[in-house]
């Protein structure tokens, strides 16, 4: 099955919000199998529209449209629809009773043009929106379905996975596995998986690269859950046997909730001394709800002065090594272990740019890590401008923890 | 004029690469005057691509093109275009020069692959690509502009500033000047300049929200400078009258960015106190370059015992007002200037959410700000979930002080 998705809405095109619906309902859609072809994005404009339908219905099978189901004289996604469609609007009575229950409980003023949003064309499916008041509609027509959905990310996203997925699954079974790769660059995997990749049947395994991340997407289908399962562990079983040092999942869970579900299991606490990461790993741990079950301080010491006087850094290391070096770094990790309670202390030290002195090499980074017991450093030279070595430093900082722990 | 973004890739389409390239391009081409009307991306196919030049000539005058221009077979949008275009394609030996030295300067092994892209379509014009090996293309044909440009947004951004953009300049000047407010919703601000933006003539006024933030860019066009810019200054002014007290920036500039100017002006000292934002304040701050020259550190004080330890917060506050509280944050402030030398000290504390207790408040924060000679605590309710509440307080935090240290 082919299929498009049809972005409506001047807010997109201005520039002004980025359109996350199409990249989020092209992963979804794939992951059932269905090839999504083309994204097309428009103003709120009648005749763009009806032409981008046009061409969209010549083009594709399936098309899914987001935004323009509001109240306002701005929407007209589902007018223009259901005309080129050449499908009469009509009032349905269970939209307009949610709509006017949804009103009824938050207290806000229904207008009339609300009521706009119970007429559906006829014949078509209403899409329940529990999280606002624009209902969604599935439609199918001479061997073309299409679907209406509204524009705000959170409502669109839940009633697509919630009502929309079970109406276009497909007649067999489809499951997903997502491996986690860090440390491993995509086209040194592709090689080294290049043979699997290739076969290209069922499953179908695909990367996905970004940020010193690579993700391997691995999707079977068949006829019953044991069968597509079995097809699944066979080729999670071979990839591992190549590359299982470099996944930290198999479960599409970021590294920082990785890390954050090990040390929770050992019932660890944790604390992080950061310089040239500036609190970015302290910041993506904490957005992790419930973190404080493990997570008890952390300490960025920009300056020389901090990392003397909250981890008691000799200033001697700092002269002769200085506060880029494999000394400072473990003296950041000892002291902090030094002064909390915790089990376990990470240290990052670095130079994130850009320089400031000749002679500075951008990117070095020393990751420290200590326990009770036990003390590391990690050197490693990233690459690419300040925010992104910032941001490769701390997911790197997160995987050697996350090896670190694996062997406390 | 009206145009059309094209984006080509695979990645694009499969949902593993967000398409930020044509948000960016529309953006810099509505500050030019030019209509963008339509975003189209497309997978590496190049019947596909067939069609969607044919279409894009039909409905628009311009057409930039972002992707394919690779070495390798996936990347054929020059091929493409060409041939839709009718143009044969020759060798530019600038081109093949400048990839040769490219190949030289950084050590890497050059294929005969490579010199696939110092191929042009006759008659155009190439644009120099100095952050990568693609070159793109101009080209003029039949009252059509078409422009090529490769994939990597940090490639693609540089060409188009340096190069593309005085190519399709319209024959008039144009200026833009972006507004950046805080605290004031977007539709209450539109209500408040609601005449001047539906003036929307020369100069043109437009606001963008997102995060709590929202910017008004005002765009002027005349033959010369001066009657641009005093067209632009009369705006500002205008607009400065109602809601001057909002306005953090003139400049385009992030609240981050001012803070850090002020505190360098003033060649103060900063250090940060946070629970609830995990070290976001931190990281925020430090991916400005430079920042060290005022950042002496920051603390994130997850724990009760941490903020005891590190900012002599008292058992007795904590027992009685709880951590979320307008003495913690003013005793966390406080005790984070006692303990450094810096000449202003930031403290937060809040519920980011999801609520552990029945009782949690999610979305409360307290501000602290304490200099060596007065202090205050801001209390305020934010909404969303969690990140988005940690984002918002760190904005909010931002803000504060950069009233606070105009008064200082």
């Amino acid at each position: 099955m082919k299929a498009e998705i049809i972005a409506v809405g001047s807010e997109l095109i201005l520039g002004s919000t980025l359109n996350t619906n199409s990249q989020y309902l092209t992963k979804r859609l794939s992951e059932i199998g269905i090839d999504v072809l083309y994204h097309t994005t428009l103003k709120d404009n009648r005749d763009q529209l009806k032409e981008v339908i046009d061409i969209g219905l010549k083009r594709a099978d399936l098309l899914i449209f987001t935004g323009g189901l509001g109240p306002t004289g701005d929407d007209f996604t589902k007018e223009v629809v259901s005309e080129a469609l050449g499908l009469e609007l009509v009032l349905d009575n269970s939209i307009e009773d949610d709509i006017r229950s949804y009103f009824n409980k938050t207290n806000k003023v229904m207008t009339p043009n609300n009521i706009k949003q119970a007429y559906i064309p006829e014949g078509s499916k209403p899409i329940k929106n529990d999280l606002g008041t624009a209902p969604g509609i599935f439609i199918e027509k001479d061997g073309k379905t299409v679907v209406l959905l509204p524009g705000p990310p959170r409502e669109m996203k839940h009633m697509f996975d919630k009502y929309v997925m079970p109406l276009i699954k497909q007649d067999y079974i489809i499951k997903v596995v997502t491996l986690k790769t860090i440390g491993i660059g995509e086209s040194n995997l592709e090689t080294i998986i290049k043979d699997i990749i290739e076969k290209n049947d069922n499953p179908t395994v695909a990367t996905y690269a970004g940020d010193g991340l690579v993700d391997i997407k691995i999707v079977a289908r068949g006829d019953n859950e044991s069968e597509v399962m079995k097809l699944l562990e066979e080729t999670v079983a071979k990839i591992k046997d190549r590359i299982g040092e470099s996944i930290y999942s198999y479960n599409d869970e970021g590294i920082e909730e990785v890390v954050f579900k090990i040390l929770k299991e050992k019932n660890y606490k944790i604390a992080f001394a950061e310089s040239c990461t500036g609190g970015l790993v302290s910041s993506r741990f904490t957005q992790i709800p419930g973190v404080s079950e493990v997570f008890d301080r952390g300490i960025v010491t920009y300056s020389n002065m901090s990392k003397m006087e909250e981890l008691n850094v000799s200033r001697l290391t700092l002269d002769r090594y200085s506060a880029v070096s494999e000394e400072t770094a473990l003296e950041m990790a000892k002291g902090l272990m030094d002064k909390t309670n915790v089990d376990i202390a990470l240290s990052i030290t670095g130079y994130a740019g850009p320089p400031s002195g000749e002679d500075e090499p951008v990117g070095l980074v020393y990751i420290g890590i200590a326990s009770r017991d036990k003390s590391k450093v990690i050197k490693t030279r990233l690459n690419g401008d300040r925010i992104s070595i910032q941001n490769k430093a701390a997911l790197k900082a997160f995987n050697e923890l996350r090896k670190f722990l694996l062997n406390m």
